[in-house]
């Protein structure tokens, strides 16, 4: 009997990643999910991660990269804030203000909105997680980026996923034997409720996601990780299966 | 009066990368040295890129790897040696014994020769390069890799590098503008022989470089590292600066 053919997942915790797993899990692969921790202020997302792993029975792995941002210039000065699962920040979360934010570092001198922004972050990302595929073996790598959500971030685009798998093909033992991993990015053209939609096709534990800016629980509602979400629900006329305030 | 130009230099301590800060220092970069510390057994090769960097009147940032590789599946239990200057490792280097290596994790099932590898290394290195670049708006990332010294591994060689370009001008704010950071590695078509020649000629401190394998100091002339370097000047007929056993 053939050995199940393995799937590193990056798994935020999202709606978005959570809708990748749940891809995944449909093509039969054993699922490895990677979740980077890179000192999220909204702990919640990690708990997320692991749950929606759990609910998969994948194997879960967390890689800090705290300390990393912290010995590197990565988090000095210039952060802007970017949620690892959402797209770009529009709004000021809610319950936080300027002085907080100021205090922890994350305030750009002369920039209204706090904003964490690690350059070139899905490069890394996906540095990692090939570097993880490689050790486990995995056939492809699954993220769920979104280049509609994203459309501030060139990492995030088509023709940037096509430039990596090139890095992959030409750099690795197993991609220059042509058996190199495959990025797979099946969310990247997608709007928000395509994804609510494939998510509850697919019978994604949406209940267990955290999307929520502000990192609450009950989610607010406020924020605009919050307000993409519930809107493309009410578009769909259905109903988030998350708690609001 | 313009600014100076910037560029990373991924700094190991050894010969290549010395060399290659010499050829960066020349066509006039203001310098930020960038070393890795993912757990050298050799821990003098981090005093040497100090040193090194130090030299130079460079930045010199150490992002310790330690820990994600910790954290990850990374370290754990199928690493083979690979040193971060060098090429594959052909001997035992002197005064370990296997049992040694096992102990550590260092040696896979199987395997005779401890090796250090991180799958896609250079993959990783060069995200994290990237990175800082973007932070520090780098116009070159200088990588000593060595295609002959590194026939082994495919991220050593130009067309890994070339599709790595790829990368940094579709994945970086700066790169969709055409003014993506370049990726510079001027030693990658070298023989040891020529680097250590150019490296004589651009007056690089190569007595604050360090290559033995072994860690020592003095060098142990004995390792695969120690030999190919002694090779290299004495076929030039000179003087290795660095004092051996």
């Amino acid at each position: 009997m053939e050995s199940q053919k393995s799937a590193v997942i990056v798994l935020s915790g999202g709606l978005d990643s959570t809708t990748t797993m749940g891809i995944a899990k449909e093509a039969g692969y054993k699922l490895y999910a990677l979740t980077f921790d890179y000192g999220q202020r909204h702990r919640r997302e990690l708990e997320s991660a692991e749950a929606v792993a759990s609910f998969y029975g994948a194997v879960h792995k967390v890689m800090v990269l705290g300390d990393l941002f912290a010995e590197s210039a990565l988090s000095e000065g210039t952060l802007r804030e970017r949620p690892l699962s959402e797209g770009p920040l529009t709004e000021r979360p809610a319950g936080e203000t300027k002085e907080d934010l100021s205090s922890l570092g994350f305030v750009e001198q002369g920039q209204l909105l706090p904003a964490t922004y690690v350059p070139a972050r899905n490069v890394l990302f996906l540095a990692l997680a090939l570097s993880y595929a490689e050790k486990v073996k995995a056939e492809a790598i699954y993220m769920g980026v979104n280049a509609l959500d994203n459309a501030g971030y060139p990492d995030c685009r088509p023709a940037f996923i096509e430039a990596f798998q090139q890095v992959v093909n030409c750099g690795t033992e197993r991609g220059v034997l042509g058996k190199g991993v495959r990025l797979e990015t099946p969310l990247i053209q997608l709007e928000k409720e395509e994804i609510v939609s494939l998510a509850l096709q697919l019978q994604c534990p949406l209940h267990l996601t955290h999307t929520c800016y502000a990192g609450q629980y009950p989610a607010c509602g406020q924020c605009a990780s919050c307000v993409s979400r519930r809107d493309a629900f009410m578009r769909l006329g259905l109903v988030d299966p998350l708690p609001y305030q």
